[in-house]
C-alpha cells in the first residue's frame, strides 16, 4: 500500500463537502489503492456539525481512511497537506451587491493563500470550488508566491459534465461516447460551452445538432443549470457539485482520457490571446500530476466574441480585488 | 463490459438516498465493472425533488450509469430488478405511537413485496434500510411468495460499523486490523454488539478492554449513536447510512472478506434457538451472493440473555403486524 496522502477540505460542514468527503474517503478521488488523512476545516460556529459529520467518517470505518481531524484553525488543516480543495465561501446573503461578495470571499482566500504557502507541502495541488471560483482561485494563488501558479485550478468540472448530459439529453448518444467538450471562461453565466470539437461516437457533433439549438438551447441551459436545480430539488448542487471535483481531481492526478479534453480554470499565460494572469477555463489534458492547456483549436467568430465576454467578467472581478493579489 | 444490471431504490429524493445513489452510480456497490440501470421510486410529493436528483445524475455523466428512471408507480419501478433498495419509509410524526408507525410501514412494505414478488426478477435481492428495517423485510418477504427467503435482508452493517469505530476509538486499532464483531437483533435500541469473539490485530479483543466498557460504554454507545448524530449534525446520519448499505450489498453479492463475519439481518430458521421466521441479524460470511449464518458460536449468559430481549421485541413487532403477513 502506498503512504497516505493528507487532503484538507474547507467548507468541511456543508452539503457538498458532505458528498465529497464520502466520497474521497472512498478511494474514488485518488485511488482504491492510495489511503488518505482527512484534515477537515470550518468556521467556529460550524464545528458541532462537522463532529457530527466526523462520527460518521468514523462509522464508515473507511479501509483506505488512515486518520481524520477537524479544526477552526487553517494552519492546523493546510499543515503539510499534499491535496486542498477549497470548498467553502461566504454565500451571497439578502442585500449584498456582488462586489462586496467578492471582497468578503478575496479576503478568506487571500487568508487560505499565505497559509498553504507557509504550511503545506511545496507540492500541493489545489482545487477551488467556493465561489466566485475563478477569482477565489487567483487571489489564493497570489498569496502563495512560493508554490508553482500551475498547482492552483478552479472548478468548471461541473459546467462541462452538464454539457455532456444536454447533448446525450438532445442526442441519445450515451456520455461515455462524446468526446472533446470544452468549457471555457468562468464558472459564472458568463462561460462559454463549446462543441465545435466535440464528437458523439466519432462524428462531428455540429453535424448532429443545429447552431440554433446550440445558441438557444445548449449555452443556456448549461449556463443556468444551476438554478435549474435549484427549483427542482430546494437546494443547490451538492452531490453533482462534489463527483465534479473529484473528477477534477482524479484526472489530474491520476491522468486524464486519451483522444479527450476536460475543463479546466488554470491561470493564463497568453493562450488564445487571453488576458494573461486570471484563472480561465479551458480545454486541457492532464498526465503526471500536471496539465496541458489543449493550443491551436480553431476558434469561429461567435467562439472569439464568447470568450471576450466571458474574459471582460474576469478581468473585472481581477480589478475589484488588486489590492489582495 | 457486463450487462446492466437493474437497481431501484424507494425513497429517492430522501437525504440517505441522495448520498447512496451517487454511490451506486460511481461503481462501488457492485464494482467498477457492473453497469446499472438506476429505477428510483418515490411517493408523488416527492416527484419535484426527485427531478432535480435526476438532473444532477445526468451532469455527473457517470460511465457506469446506462440510464435512470424516475416513477411513483412501483409495479414500473420493480419490475425486471436485480435489487432493491428500500429506504423509503414512514417516519414517526407527533402523537404517533410505535404500534400506528409499525402498521403505516407495514402497509407500504406489504405492497412493495407484492409488487417485486409480480414484476421483479426471481434472482431480486433486497436490502430494507427504512424502519423499522427488520420487521419492513418480514412483512415484504411473506407477501413475495415465489421469491426465496433468503433473498430478503435488512441492513444492520450501520451498527456493525459502529462497533468497529468504537472499538478503534477505544483502542487505538485501526478499523481494518479488527475482525470478528457481531451485532445481533433487531435494527433498535435492543440490538446486541457483541465483541466475545472479536480480534484486534490478531489478539482477542476481550483481553483489550474491560467487560465494564462493553457493557456500560460500547453497547449503549452503538445503540444510541443514531440519536447522537442527530444532536451533533442537527440531522440524522444519511451518508453513513448509505455507505452502510453500499457494503451490505457488496459484501453480499461480491463476497465478504476471509476471516471475518458481517452483520445482516437475515430470515431465522432456528439457529441460536431465537424463534423461526423473524428478521434477526446474525455474523454471516456472504459468497456468490448468498450469505451463510455463522453457527456454533459459543454465547455466554450475557450474551444469550442480551439475544432474548431483541428477540422478544421482534416477536411483539411481527405480532403487531400479524394480519399483513
Amino acid at each position: 500500500m502506498k503512504p497516505a496522502v493528507k487532503v484538507a477540505v474547507t467548507g468541511a460542514a456543508g452539503n457538498i463537502a458532505y458528498s465529497l468527503i464520502f466520497q474521497i474517503a472512498s478511494g474514488n478521488m485518488l485511488g482504491k489503492d492510495q489511503p488518505v488523512i482527512l484534515q477537515l476545516i470550518e468556521i467556529p460556529p460550524a464545528m458541532g456539525v462537522l463532529q457530527g459529520v466526523l462520527m460518521e467518517l468514523d462509522d464508515c470505518a473507511f479501509p483506505l481512511l488512515e486518520s481524520v481531524m477537524a479544526t477552526d484553525d487553517i494552519h492546523k488543516g493546510f499543515e503539510d497537506i499534499d491535496y486542498a480543495l477549497l470548498v467553502g465561501a461566504r454565500p451571497r446573503s439578502k442585500g449584498m451587491e456582488r462586489s462586496d461578495l467578492l471582497l468578503s470571499n478575496a479576503e478568506i482566500f487571500s487568508a487560505q493563500g499565505k497559509a498553504i504557502n507557509a504550511v503545506a507541502k511545496p507540492s500541493v495541488h489545489v482545487l477551488v470550488i467556493g465561489n466566485p471560483a475563478n477569482t477565489n482561485a487567483l487571489i489564493a494563488m497570489h498569496n502563495a508566491p512560493d508554490i508553482s501558479c500551475k498547482q492552483f485550478t478552479a472548478m468548471m468540472r461541473l459546467d462541462h459534465q452538464r454539457t455532456l448530459a444536454q447533448l446525450e439529453i438532445k442526442t441519445g448518444v450515451h456520455h461515455t461516447k462524446i468526446t472533446k467538450v470544452a468549457v471555457w471562461g468562468n464558472h459564472s453565466a458568463t462561460q462559454y460551452p463549446d462543441i465545435n470539437h466535440a464528437l458523439l461516437d466519432g462524428k462531428a457533433a455540429l453535424d448532429c445538432v443545429e447552431q440554433a439549438w446550440v445558441e438557444n438551447a445548449l449555452i443556456p441551459t448549461v449556463q443556468n443549470r444551476g438554478a435549474a436545480i435549484i427549483e427542482a430539488r430546494g437546494a443547490s448542487s451538492a452531490a453533482s457539485a462534489a463527483l465534479s471535483g473529484v473528477y477534477h481531481m482524479n484526472d489530474w492526478i491520476l491522468g486524464s482520457h486519451h483522444n479527450d479534453w476536460i475543463s479546466m480554470a488554470v491561470c493564463t499565460s497568453g493562450q488564445y490571446d487571453i488576458e494573461q494572469d486570471l484563472i480561465f477555463s479551458f480545454p486541457v489534458t492532464c498526465d503526471h500530476e500536471d496539465y496541458k492547456i489543449v493550443e491551436g483549436i480553431e476558434m469561429n467568430d461567435f467562439s472569439l466574441a464568447r470568450l471576450k465576454i466571458t474574459e471582460q467578467e474576469l478581468i473585472q472581478e481581477r480589478d475589484a480585488v488588486r489590492h489582495l493579489l
